[in-house]
């Protein structure tokens, strides 16, 4: 039979069946087990322990054995019970020492290993194995005197809190009081600064407190069966359920628990023990160094306690000099066994190194780029390897200027930062001082209440964007996202005058031409002129996107209106334009008039009239982009908002285009009151404005249709998508349908072209995603509006939600803004439902999403995972969604996407001792 | 062998196989095949065949038949072309005549048969049999001559379009054309008049049209086999299919196909031949009377072209006494037979009768309830059949007065008929007006562009209510429906001048004080005092409610929002209130100024303290209506409303309510600024209130807690429920119920008093259904809000869908108003979907709903099918949801709810000719 790290031929016959060995001397598993039966931390534990690193022997109760707990004694099967047995006689033998024993107490640590990351599961017991009885014999092993009876009771203190709390789940609250009342009576800190006598009496009155609950067992064996079947029971717990349902891991088999033999880096003089930590790079940085921290006579805990300030590792180096090189080694080693940049918990016996666990180390989102890039110039991991370990929010800092906070003074206030990057500009209150300014080449900051389509033209030429009301959907922030632009939206406590152009905060005043510094990632606003750090689209940010771009299996493409969109997005890797919104080019300056006209017209003659002199300017729309996009897809959605949108708002606004057209301004007031509704979002626009004046969408089509022809007489390729919005039943695309295709046919025959053109439809409002199956007959493809879906589905407003979204985030009601990453268990549970439906009664739809949500690297995952052939995103996004959907196929290829985590945050883990 | 009505004993070795034949003298199968198989016409006629009715022979071929007959030549099988042929020659035998035969050749018609009510699927081609090759022996057969020449080509003519249109689904266009040119030429109105020459000039045009589709085929046989194929192949085209999604008949085996002998009235002399068509009662009135009609010399289609005025019945018993007195006694055993009232077809060819199809009669609604009580009465049915076949519309008017429109001049304009019943009063534009003549005991119709809550008690005194402006679910709309006033919205035609308290239609004028009559079912206006009729509770609904009751087994509740309300909805068969709506109790007179006071208070003691005025008065609402209910179910909704709808619109109502509180307007004004929405119905409202302003849900419960436990002390039984409006996440509702109970507790113990009270929630949001897993285990029941949840699966806003609703309606992309009858492919959708998870999680979960849609006879009995376990909806609307409910369990029990068709349309039926 071999020992430790080699391998044995017959698990079955020699080790303690049903249990999982691990440590020096133990017979371990000749195959390692995957997470799925010794849980992730378990599966980590044994990984280590495969590699001969030095660790506390310790054995793992697999998965299986978790349902079957819940029966038999205290709990457990007999079975079970004598598994449990049988383990511990291998770890005491390893350990010598033995558990129960009078005069060499084993004593062993207990914690929970789910099989997938979960969390409040972090439930460990501590010092199982002692008890009163068996107090003195422990004190005497550690060597007796004051520092060892102070250390055995604290032991045993430790055993019966974490017993209190994780095995008997009591109310903290009675033993804090009592924690309190006796450190008080002591004018202590902590217990450090108590005599072993003031420990111990303040130990017995915790025990008393327990004891309240019940009599405590005298026989450890059934203190630790009890604790093993509260570690089963947990994963039971309606909480751990409600986690796993909404995580999608129903069809988990149980937690494993790992028994492990505790080692008191406390328990010997200063030189010969100790606790420390270690990361294998510089965590904010990624820089190739090591970096860690140590403390002599310590326990792990004590490390984050900030009761004592840790050592550097250069302590170490000093007083155990072949330790710390042991350290070293092992970091090294561990690097190329986890194939990641890794950190490591490690105690040392009595001059004795054991690790206690090494997990993929923790870093910024700036560090992971340049680890991943090294790791893989290293040769230590594969690229696909390290394109997971890569945070997606990096992308955000490499593709925007950020402020250079050295000589910042304190924010004036802060807002929701809304779309990423800085800006620094002088404040003005209307978009035409902003547009004359930056004719003069002076950069603004244009601030306003809110923002709406008439600014347009001031929101294109502003550096940034600031608005105090709206949230992080509204037309700002939308709009200034789609250009790039720096946002901060709902800075509540900013009171504008625009009379006077200037705002206040609280005491401060910022006049016109004031400089203002935004910060569009956080929301902070500053008063002054302060320096930005220009964005380094360095190499390795290109290198990782190659990497994704080669994993990744669905399509990136771009919400873009204009030429100069699609060509950034390009740029920036779109494979095509999912969503090219056309009202966004009837806000044009030269064009809003005419639009104005035709909303303005009392009949059908009226409309078509002013239509017709449109279609020339959408034709030009259209004709530049395909000319762009040079046969890549671009998806065009008809007309969308209701028609009150367009026209003028206020009396001066008013007066202004009445004064344009030549017409009395009464005609402009009361068609704007015939066609402002109670609720706008439901109604009369979309789909139904072309079901009401087809002569819309006739003109629209046609637009798309000539460019197309004339662009394919140029010789260069084309590729249009007809996108209709807001259907919610299927007999309005039925009828769009073929009169879009009637009109596409005429044109097509009138130039003497034929070009294939789909017709498609957004899915946008809850029923359209419930008829799926009806709909999907008469569509092309699909794309999700998620925005008005998550509206829709939750009914939510998103230009009302703001004034309960902060309550329903602080009460955690909300895990997040569901307009930011999209909400998979209803809304995405609406998805799913239509793709699924959908794909049934038309197997060739392709499908896709052009909502906010398309950017999102949590919500790309699961798009990903639905079956999505393509998202689309704002240009600015691209990046982002490449590298998510690359990290979501490979995640998915390894069949690990099991939560709804993001991917960097959950690669496999092993663990250490509290 | 046995022949005609005998039975035999094996049908498999005598009767061609796979056919069914029926008629004098043919082998009629033992047990009468079931729908499913001949389809609702073919079992019809074998019914009536089995029961000795004279009938042309004809056989059946049944829907097994159907997808077989894809394949094979013309799409048949040889083996289905076997078995038409020896269909062909058992009827040929019957009939004396021979399918082909060159001297008498046999004539037959070809039906499609579904096996459930479809629209559309009346194909029937006749003549077939006819070719040009047999039409002179088929001329010389029925006498020679002019007669019949003209029979023949006439004959032929109505083949070959029967065949075009239903064979070959030619475009009818160009066959019109040439009957309109030929008829013109001869100066003809219709063939009747064409001679002989001309009629076989015009058909001879015909079938050269005809033939441009293809040649026509020289055998006889061939005709029927492409028909026989083309029948069946309609089965699965996709109109037929999409129907059958809709209506969810997806699992249908395919169509039954009827081929029966021709039968010619038009063949003899006017004193032996002729068509007539028999109802068995008066279908007007349900009196027991026999009522039809006659033609001689003529076939069942010219009854009813239009052509030649139909004779009485008396004509049939003075020329051929003996052929009427048989017609008579036919029709009271198929009443009998069918056990219902009855409509016959039947044709005399050559002195004979022959009953072509029977089927249940159509009715007013009015005679629905007569003929259901005397069948009874007379034995004819049991109670359920008989209840089957009431028209729930009839309650409306049972229990509303009517206009009498005898002398009725032409109405002033039409609305939306919005609660039905009528109302005669003299016209005032202001609620206040309407209160002060209420208060001298004058009837008051009252009219405004829109009503809004502070209009409540005009609305209660009116007798009427007239809006210019709103749509079926308007304020007024929603508002009168609950008081069972009679209400007419949406009267677009109105101009109203307030100032000078008038209003004018066109040229005429309507002044203050005029008398107004509206009709509420119709919508119509009158000016002027109309009579009307009194409602008739006579015992006859009364009895037919009984029967219903016993035979429903889903509960019936009511909105209601006041003990008067509750006290009605009792007396009309309430068996609980199944929606209290709190708010309203806020709009009364007394409440409203403190209500304003909670909403501007600043901060949450100013809120307190206002609440904690309206506590008794809201505790006293609860008190009543406890009393009132005596211990039935009483679910209460907490306050669901955004709070701006409390405040005072218009500077008038705020200048008068700021001088009654004492403050200045532009407090009101600010607030009501503040808390103004974009899209308010998707805004701050319902449980988000909750989230925001724990203290007033805490006064409400506080209120009902209170209530309750004094109700009991009294001695009398009492059920509150307590319902949570518009939960969206299952956080909400957690957090929710959990400080719901803890008050509960704290209340009860004050009072020393313990009462169970459930906590259940609207399911109004579709993520809330889509989340019904999640959701149902934090509620104890669910109550659905089907017009918001129509609202937000739509994307419909009901106040602003009028704009475009009638468009939709009037193109068919709306089968009716999603608002009225529940659209069941959508909505229904996420009802189903949320019945099932719900009670997936939950199976406790107690379900019902309380939108408009509880009280429409359709969706009642989708809730039914679904698996509700109450409806509850307005008191007036009781007796209806009775009805609609009594009559889904009886039809659910029978299997026969298969379609979305209301089930006093689709009893089983036979059917006659075309």
């Amino acid at each position: 039979m071999k020992k430790g790290t080699r391998k044995q031929a017959n698990l079955a016959e020699t080790a303690p069946a049903g249990v999982l060995l691990f440590g020096a001397g133990l017979d371990m598993p000749e195959t390692l087990p995957s997470a799925r039966i010794a849980g992730v931390k378990g599966a980590g534990l044994l990984n280590l322990a495969a590699a001969g690193a030095p660790m506390p022997p310790g054995f793992i109760l697999p998965t299986d054995q978790c349902p079957d707990a819940r029966a038999g004694a205290n709990g457990l099967t007999a079975e079970l019970r004598n598994a449990l047995k049988r383990g511990l006689e291998e770890i005491g033998q390893a350990a010598r020492a033995g558990f129960g024993d009078k005069d060499k107490p084993l004593l062993v640590s207990l914690r929970s290993s789910p099989p997938a990351s979960m969390p409040k599961s972090q439930r460990t017991v501590v010092n199982l194995g002692l008890t009163e009885a068996l107090l003195p014999a422990y004190i005497a092993r550690q060597g007796g005197g004051e520092a060892a009876t102070w250390l055995g009771w604290d032991c045993y203190r430790r055993l019966l809190l974490s017993y209190a709390m994780h095995v008997l789940r009591l109310d903290p609250e009675p033993f804090d009081q009592i924690r309190t009342d006796a450190l008080d009576a002591a004018k202590a800190e902590g217990e450090h600064e108590l005599s072993a006598a003031a420990l111990e009496s303040l130990t017995r009155l915790l025990a008393a407190e327990l004891e309240k609950a019940g009599a405590l067992p005298r026989d450890p064996a059934e203190w630790l069966e009890r604790a093993v079947a509260a570690g089963f029971a947990a994963w039971n717990l309606s909480e751990a359920d409600e986690h796993r349902r909404h995580a999608m891991l129903e069809d988990l088999p149980g937690t494993a628990l790992i028994v492990q033999a505790m080692v008191q880096g406390a328990a010997s003089d200063g030189a010969h023990g100790g606790a420390g930590h270690l990361h294998s790079r510089l965590p904010a940085t990624g820089d190739k160094q090591l970096h860690g921290s140590y403390l002599a006579q310590a326990q792990g805990v004590d490390l984050t306690a900030g009761v004592r300030m840790p050592d550097a590792l250069d302590l170490l180096a000093k007083r155990l000099p072949e330790v710390h090189r042991q350290v070293i080694e092992w970091a090294g080693k561990l690097e190329r066994l986890l194939r990641n940049a890794i950190e490591l918990d490690f105690t040392i016996e009595r001059g004795t190194l054991y690790l206690l666990g090494a997990m993929p180390a923790s870093r910024t989102h700036r560090a992971s780029l340049k680890i991943a890039l090294d790791l893989v110039d290293e040769g230590i991991c594969t690229q696909q390897e390290a394109l997971l370990t890569v945070d997606p929010r990096v992308i955000d800092e490499y593709l925007h200027p950020v402020l250079d906070r050295t000589a910042a003074k304190e924010p004036l206030t802060k807002g929701l930062g809304a779309s990423p990057g800085s800006a620094v500009g002088q404040a003005v209150f209307f978009a035409e001082h902003a547009v004359e300014l930056a004719a003069q080449g002076i950069k603004t900051i244009l601030i306003r209440h809110e923002t709406s389509p008439e600014d347009i033209d001031g929101l294109k030429v502003a550096e940034g964007i600031l608005t105090a009301h709206g949230g992080l959907t509204s037309h700002a922030a939308v709009v200034g996202r789609g250009m790039g632009k720096c946002v901060v939206v709902g800075a509540n406590a900013l009171q504008i005058n625009y009379l006077i152009n200037e705002m206040t905060v609280g005491e401060q005043t910022v006049k016109r031409l004031d400089w203002i510094s935004l910060d569009g990632t956080t929301g902070e606003i500053f008063h002054g002129k302060l320096p930005q750090i220009q964005p380094q689209l360095e190499g390795g940010i290109a290198r990782v996107l190659e990497w994704a771009d080669a994993a990744r299996v669905i399509g990136v493409q771009a919400n873009a209106d204009t030429p100069e969109d699609a060509r950034r997005a390009v740029e920036l890797g779109a494979e095509g334009i999912g969503l090219c919104r056309t009202e966004h080019m009837f806000f044009e300056m030269d064009r809003i008039p005419l639009f104005r006209k035709m909303i303005l017209a009392g009949d059908e003659i009226g409309r078509a009239a002013a239509l017709s002199e449109l279609l020339p300017l959408q034709r030009r729309d259209f004709l530049e982009m395909f000319r762009v996009m040079q046969g890549r897809p671009v998806t065009i959605r008809l007309l969308d908002p209701p028609l009150n949108e367009f026209l003028p708002k206020g009396i001066r606004s008013q007066t202004r285009t009445a004064k344009a057209m030549r017409i009395p301004i009464e005609v402009i007031q009361q068609r704007t009151e015939a066609l402002s509704e109670s609720n706008p979002m439901m109604g009369h626009r979309g789909c139904r404005l072309a079901i009401t004046y087809p002569e819309i969408y006739n003109m629209q089509v046609r637009a798309i249709v000539e460019a197309a022809c004339i662009v394919k007489k140029e010789g260069t390729q084309v590729h249009p998508e007809i996108m209709v919005p807001l259907i919610s039943t299927e007999r309005e695309l039925i009828v769009l349908r073929k009169s879009i295709e009637e009109l596409m046919q005429r044109v097509m025959a009138e130039l003497g072209e034929t070009i294939s053109i789909q017709i498609g439809t957004m899915v946008e409002t809850p029923r359209a995603a419930i008829c799926s199956r009806s709909i999907a007959r008469h569509a092309d493809f699909y794309s999700f509006g998620t925005n008005d879906l998550t509206q829709m589905g939750y009914g939510f407003s998103r230009d009302d939600v703001g004034v309960f979204l902060p309550t329903y985030l602080e009460r955690e009601i909300l895990e997040g803004d569901p307009f930011m990453a999209l909400d998979q268990e209803g809304i995405g549970g609406l998805i799913k439902l239509a793709v699924e439906q959908g794909r049934r009664s038309n197997p060739n739809l392709k499908i896709g999403i052009c909502g906010e949500h398309g950017g999102d690297p949590e919500s790309v995952v699961f798009f990903h995972r639905v079956g999505l052939d393509y998202v689309s995103c704002s240009p600015f996004r691209i990046p982002v969604a490449r590298l998510a959907a690359g990290q979501a196929a490979l995640l998915w290829h390894r069949g690990e996407l099991l939560g709804t985590d993001l991917p960097s945050s959950r690669p496999p883990q092993g663990a250490g001792h509290a």
